[in-house]
């Protein structure tokens, strides 16, 4: 913490400088520049704790002798229901998926309707049964929750929080800080995928596509990988808000290391990159749901590769680049025509209620 | 579940009769009957399994030999501050709350934040720094959190979701199914102050009056009441919506007991009697956020009651009424003039948005 903002926090006042942000920005929620901005001047100093400086997709705490993995999150997508899945299933993969990337095994969710009066029941049951169905599939169970009920035009149909505990076996350690030079970095799969399905269906973008969303649950192909790469995987992270790009910019900066991406390398779809051309998005920056990133020991990413192509959810898997010890905090990218350029955090919003 | 309600679910059919409530109203979050018909009809069928069917404020879990309890709210309430604390700190005192009425520690907290587009960022750091202080002195982390914002006039303000986790001490078993005919039932202090002190500062009801929300975590007091009267205490409740007679109607209903209160031994003070005289509203069913019902087995009542009033939160605690064999589900109120009447759930919203 600098000096000057430990004294804004002594001083109780606000240590994001008013006069640049004086109001919440639909950017603030993009997962960029603006959101790092939240996270590190007001919340972590705020609720300043060890487990949640880690800053993972969830914290891991020692309960009675057992690692106890806990993470939260809401979903708010716009619109409720999507090609190839609705704001049901895409919440409960959601927090499954953070609770697979801290290693843990996902156990049992909560679930958090924020519903706006006037939602059809119909649509409130097909939401609810598709939670109960990708709970199933992904080996979980729903097992406390919470409604309430606000004003017409104080909500937006539906807001899902879903919370989730997961239990973290013995000998997995998987935390951005065991990220080294050296390691491959996988994907598990060809991106921007969700993102760009959730775009062809926008008011006023409608777009002819065969595109779904890519939102699948991910602990079944992680435990299979940590079963056979055990202490080797060093770093998992599902990029969704920012894509690839954002999430591997949040890696190099919590385990202080460079990152190299080979353009090449990485799998992307032709009809995901013509409709990217079209909308003029960097895939690089477009959210996934349904896609794991691997920092894995070198001597372990042959195998751990093979492992995520024999699981049907990464038969598509990628090494698409390595860590560096120079430029901590950077990621890179070398280009096609061999050029390279920095993969910065975005400052505004690129798309808006993706998750 | 009934061969009918069986039979929808099973040809994947909405089983609340579209007819009879065809969208979304404000009741269904009240906490009365439409809520109860949600939980019932929607949510129980479709996450199908034990933890949940305990319909308790939250779950109980066995992890590694722990038991550990897993609860979420989620937080609308309107307005953002009002007298005596904000959304920040009714949400903390919320979540470890339900996480001290089954009779867990509360451990640490996770917290999701949808902000509405424009939300003055001063206002978001006071509710930060609001809900850190609470935390402190309930003695449990912030570890985790998440924050999405959506677009202007799709949101109000800030909804906030607290989802927690505690550790359940050996031999403490809190449940609905534990209410025995006979068991006293206490109450904690005066009842219906968070209500009508909100109320107090809705726009067009404002009124005079001191009146500051109770809430307050009552974490402490539980755990001193536990290691009084131990395995004495069979069922704890916080009466939040839809207040004392909502929350006893739960526990009559899942305990399969009746329950009778004698209305002179209910702790009113004469402002939030005056207040609710003046709105029309019974002090019965205004939500309370810093207070607990106990259920205690008679031969232990003196003594738990006495632990109650030993604490700063409990000093104006009380015995008002009993359990009873006779008309299982029912809560019965004796009046001040010596008649008898039935407290039933509420069908409409009375106060809506109230946490």
């Amino acid at each position: 913490m600098s000096d000057d903002l430990g004294d804004k926090l002594a001083a109780g006042t606000c240590p994001i400088p008013i006069s640049d942000y004086p109001t919440i920005l639909m950017a603030h929620g993009g997962g960029g520049r603006l959101t790092q901005m939240l996270v590190d001047k007001l919340f972590v100093p705020a609720f300043d704790n060890p487990a949640l400086k880690e800053l993972h997709d969830g914290a891991v705490l020692e309960v009675g002798g057992s690692r106890i993995a806990f993470s939260t999150d809401s979903f708010v997508i716009h619109p409720l229901f999507f090609p190839g899945g609705d704001i049901g299933s895409l919440s409960v993969h959601g927090t499954v998926n953070d609770l697979a990337m801290c290693g843990a095994r996902p156990m049992a969710l909560s679930v958090g309707l924020i519903v706006e009066e006037g939602l059809p029941i119909d649509d409130l049951w097909r939401i609810v049964r598709s939670m109960e169905a990708a709970a199933k599939a992904s080996g979980v169970s729903i097992v406390t929750g919470d409604t309430k009920v606000v004003d017409r035009g104080k909500g937006d149909g539906l807001f899902i929080n879903v919370s989730g505990i997961g239990l973290v076996p013995p000998g997995v350690v998987i935390s951005p800080r065991r990220a080294r030079p050296g390691d491959r970095v996988l994907v598990s799969g060809p991106i921007a995928v969700h993102g760009v399905a959730i775009l062809s269906v926008r008011e006023g973008l409608r777009f002819e596509t065969t595109l779904k969303t890519d939102s699948a649950p991910l602990n079944g192909m992680v435990e299979a990988l940590l079963a056979a790469a055990g202490d080797a995987v060093h770093v998992l992270r599902d990029p969704t808000r920012g894509g690839v790009a954002t999430t591997l910019n949040e890696i190099a900066r919590q385990g202080n290391v460079g990152i190299r991406l080979e353009e090449t390398a990485i799998p992307v779809d032709e009809e995901v990159r013509g409709a990217c051309e079209i909308l003029g998005l960097d895939p690089l920056y477009v959210a996934n749901e349904g896609k794991c990133l691997v920092l894995v020991d070198p001597a372990s990413a042959d195998a751990a590769l093979a492992v995520l192509r024999a699981h049907p959810l990464g038969v598509r898997a990628a090494m698409i680049g390595e860590v560096t010890g120079d430029h901590p905090g950077k990621v890179f990218l070398k280009s096609r025509i061999g050029g390279q350029r920095m993969l910065d955090l975005l400052t505004g919003e690129q798309l808006p209620r993706i998750c």
